[in-house]
């Protein structure tokens, strides 16, 4: 990860705000069929992330201890953590989450040596720092893409013709 | 269109400032290969939009004159119209054109009889007034999807193995 990467991690609990803070259940708990996510249970998702993914793997793999094998993630955390919880306190989660996270961050003053050091993921295998740190922002993004499109199937059907031009309701 | 997608034709403008003001051009002038958009192009398609497409089309349908056929839209006037435009300048410029749009929308007052007139749209044929203001909303949240799509692509020999698990690098 670069500098370019610490811009995007400042910048998504802004844009999630701006994006589903005081909007209508019919776009946070609209899905995209069994199985699949809503922007509320993302937001969870990606809560749950800043607790137990991204900071806490970072610090395994700078104390270069014996074991550097990550904890596995729990991808479906957020529907117990998260259950019954409004959109606006799940932003407000994710806000106070995110700045905790970057401030640790900012704390490392990290160098392009560090960002060489290797842990071990429990699929992968050894990776790297700077990997682990650029799958996060790789992650947000990734995650603003299902929002964004999650948000468009609900209009699916209400385009009519369109649909043939809006290749995102058939991803 | 319901109430609901005047929701996101609202927050449109804030979601993208927040993502994309005083953003790097190393995620701003990023694309997907040749042929294919960064996130500033998209911004000064979203302005064309405005200009030239939903709500012209809207007057013609609500005029119910005898000719109730769209012009085409040109899906490439962004690359005159905002050649040489900095990011904040694009953003004011969507964000005053959205404004605009949002007003003459809204001094409407639409009825649901309106939203089933029809005009003709030069490739499907006869829409309705309610599927263009649909596809307005549902527009939006695809090219959300294209920029941080796009932007995700950026890390995508950063993330390291983690790409197999980033589905939105190979998209």
């Amino acid at each position: 990860m670069t500098s370019h990467g610490l811009e995007v991690l400042e910048r998504t609990p802004r844009v999630l705000r701006a994006l589903l803070g005081d909007l209508s259940p019919f776009w946070t708990d609209g899905h995209e069929g069994p199985d699949t996510w809503s922007p509320t249970i993302v937001v969870g998702h990606l809560i749950h992330g800043e607790r137990t993914d991204w900071i806490p793997r970072a610090r395994l793999i700078l104390a270069q201890g014996d074991n550097r094998t990550f904890a596995p993630f729990d991808r479906f955390a957020q529907f117990t953590e998260s259950a019954g919880k409004s959109m606006a306190q799940l932003l407000d989660e994710f806000e106070a989450a995110r700045a905790q996270s970057l401030a640790e961050l900012r704390s490392w003053n990290l160098t392009d040596a560090q960002m060489q050091l290797t842990g071990e993921h429990p699929v992968f295998g050894t990776v790297t720092l700077g990997q682990l740190l650029s799958t996060w922002v790789a992650h947000d993004l990734s995650h603003l893409t299902q929002i964004s499109r999650v948000m468009a199937k609900q209009y699916r059907e209400a385009v009519g013709p369109w649909r043939a031009y809006l290749s995102v309701m058939d991803k």
